[in-house]
């Protein structure tokens, strides 16, 4: 089977691109003596994070349990979990999921790490803990570089968890100085801060230039997406992920209508790309993907001098590669065209 | 089980509203002499589908054909599928399910009237069509009355294919008088018109208004939404459809973390609801929830007199049914809070 035989809209990816972008992102962390602990998050398959791995990661970031769980099923036994672990059944998932792997987790607040520190002390594990830092986001983390020190010396004292250092996403301009201070002021209390780790792909590339990253978690690099294609961090031509649809209606001169909506490609207005399209149309640059019902795709064409007809297969580079990725059961994987192989996408939805 | 043993985030339906929004819309309907046809695109399941035929439902929509082969499967026998059928093995399995079932189709050309035509033939089947008209939404549909006249006689004409009538969606204020005048010229060639559809949920209770319509097809009356509740379309005790969510960081006064974000919420921004929040937290009304990222919400709870605390469980109803639901495998089902039972979301994610 090949990339035209699919019926539409499927999800696929191109295995060289991903090799491609794999190598890069893990060179330039090479070259800066950073880790790079790729977030599993955007391609949800132990397949990838293998390919990762091979090239030199060390260990994987997850998001939320259920997709550590499917990870450490498939043999990876160094986790970070970059969520806040509380409610029903989280603290004991985590110490029986620690039972068998390296398992670390990041959060902001002395009663999630309690709460944990119970748990893994009732379950005779243990896991490391990094301290969430709010470098400028304004999502979880400390506020203030002393908080960070304080929860440091509380995650310290509490049997089960070791503390591991501090981390932040994403990293901003002025992440680098707030976690200097921090990590001045947790040292200046006798303690070691053994990794400093960043969040994101978009500033993944600047991630060296405040000296203070130890770690890089980046997720989208692997596969792209129409927003770090437009800001500039990968080619478009490195943008492994891509939608094939179909060309359904072509009810005026100006409209095409494709089979990819938002149940295809992810309503998701990532960060810094509000210009109102919800992809890009590979064969047709100068149409509009402007609005998404959910199993309509309404492009206009207006700009193009040949618009598509109906049945015409078109590529949609999506805007949000995770986003869309989690929507799907099923990816289509190819290297560069050709023969494709369906995969399933173990870890999607694993909301838990 | 209770919803309160739920691990978070989790989706939840109140059987006892469902039961509520189905009476209500059927005693609309019936009262006005309109056949009710839900669209199952807002449940995906084939259970709750049973309980609008039960009430009285004539037939069925769906978006896609693997919704309706789903529903086919589970004995739905009168199947209207309102998405031009185009593509790779598309034809062909719309001829294998319409050799079980009853099934119409809606398209606005030619080109696929014609291929659809072929398929049915080779497969001995036949399928109703509608003229899917465009009354001023700009998506699909034929762009003036005269041309869905021309389409109808095409139909008529083509083997396979049984002409139904008109559909639209969604009513909006000129929609009636568009179809009146597709109807009138559909008429004058000599040809019945026994059906005129129409679509949508938020002007539901107004589709008799202009005489035109002998349809509806809605689907999100059945759980409603914060969209529906917003455009006072049914009450907020009435949206049966909430995430169940827990608070996960309050990293500062005036702002909570909730474990429920877009792939638990959907990033979806419904028509006419562009308020900049992402749901209504039931248990905090003074609270924003006005960003969401994969895994987090941030939730502005500066106007909230006692904001929630790490750890509290709160209810969410989502700004968009349809789009939640395809977000997630199962749901918790109760009667007005309770014991609950899981289900699978049976026709979830089924683009194709």
């Amino acid at each position: 089977m090949t990339l035209r035989d699919l019926p539409t809209p499927f999800l696929t990816v191109d295995l060289d691109a991903v090799s491609r972008n794999i190598a890069r992102m893990q060179r330039y962390c090479d070259e800066h003596g950073i880790a790079l602990r790729p977030h599993v998050k955007t391609h949800k398959m132990p397949r990838i994070a293998e390919l990762q791995a091979r090239a030199g990661a060390r260990g994987i970031t997850c998001q939320k349990l259920g997709e550590a769980e499917v990870m450490a099923e498939h043999g990876f036994d160094d986790i970070l979990i970059t969520f806040p672990l509380v409610g029903v059944g989280k603290p004991e998932r985590l110490a029986a999921l620690a039972g068998g792997a390296r398992v670390t987790v990041g959060a902001d607040s002395d009663v999630v790490a309690r709460r944990l520190s119970t748990s893994l002390v009732e379950y005779g594990s243990s896991a490391g803990f990094l301290v969430d830092c709010d470098t400028g986001f304004g999502r979880t983390g400390v506020q203030e570089p002393g908080d960070a020190a304080d929860l440091a010396e509380l995650v310290v004292e509490l049997p089960g968890l070791e503390f591991a250092g501090l981390m932040t996403h994403p990293v901003l301009p002025a992440s680098g100085a707030w976690l200097h201070e921090a990590r001045r002021l947790t040292e200046a209390r006798g303690l070691a801060v053994p990794r400093v780790s960043g969040g994101g792909s978009a500033g993944a590339f600047e991630i060296h230039e405040s000296g203070e990253f130890t770690e890089l978690r980046a997720g989208t690099y692997v596969y792209g997406d129409r927003r770090l294609a437009a800001q500039g961090v990968m080619a478009l031509a490195d943008c492994a992920l891509r939608v094939v649809t179909t060309v359904v209606s072509r009810p005026a001169r100006d409209r095409a209508i494709i089979d990819a909506g938002s149940k295809t490609l992810t309503s998701d207005v990532p960060l810094g790309l509000d210009d109102g399209a919800f992809g890009l149309v590979v064969e047709y640059p100068d149409a509009v993907l402007h609005r998404l019902s959910e199993e309509h795709g309404t492009v206009d064409v207006s700009a193009c001098r040949r618009p598509p007809e109906i049945g015409e297969v078109v590529t949609v580079v999506p805007n949000h590669a995770c986003g869309a990725v989690n929507l799907h059961d099923e990816i289509a994987l190819h290297r560069g065209g050709g023969d494709v192989e369906i995969a399933r996408i173990l870890a999607r939805g694993l909301v838990r």
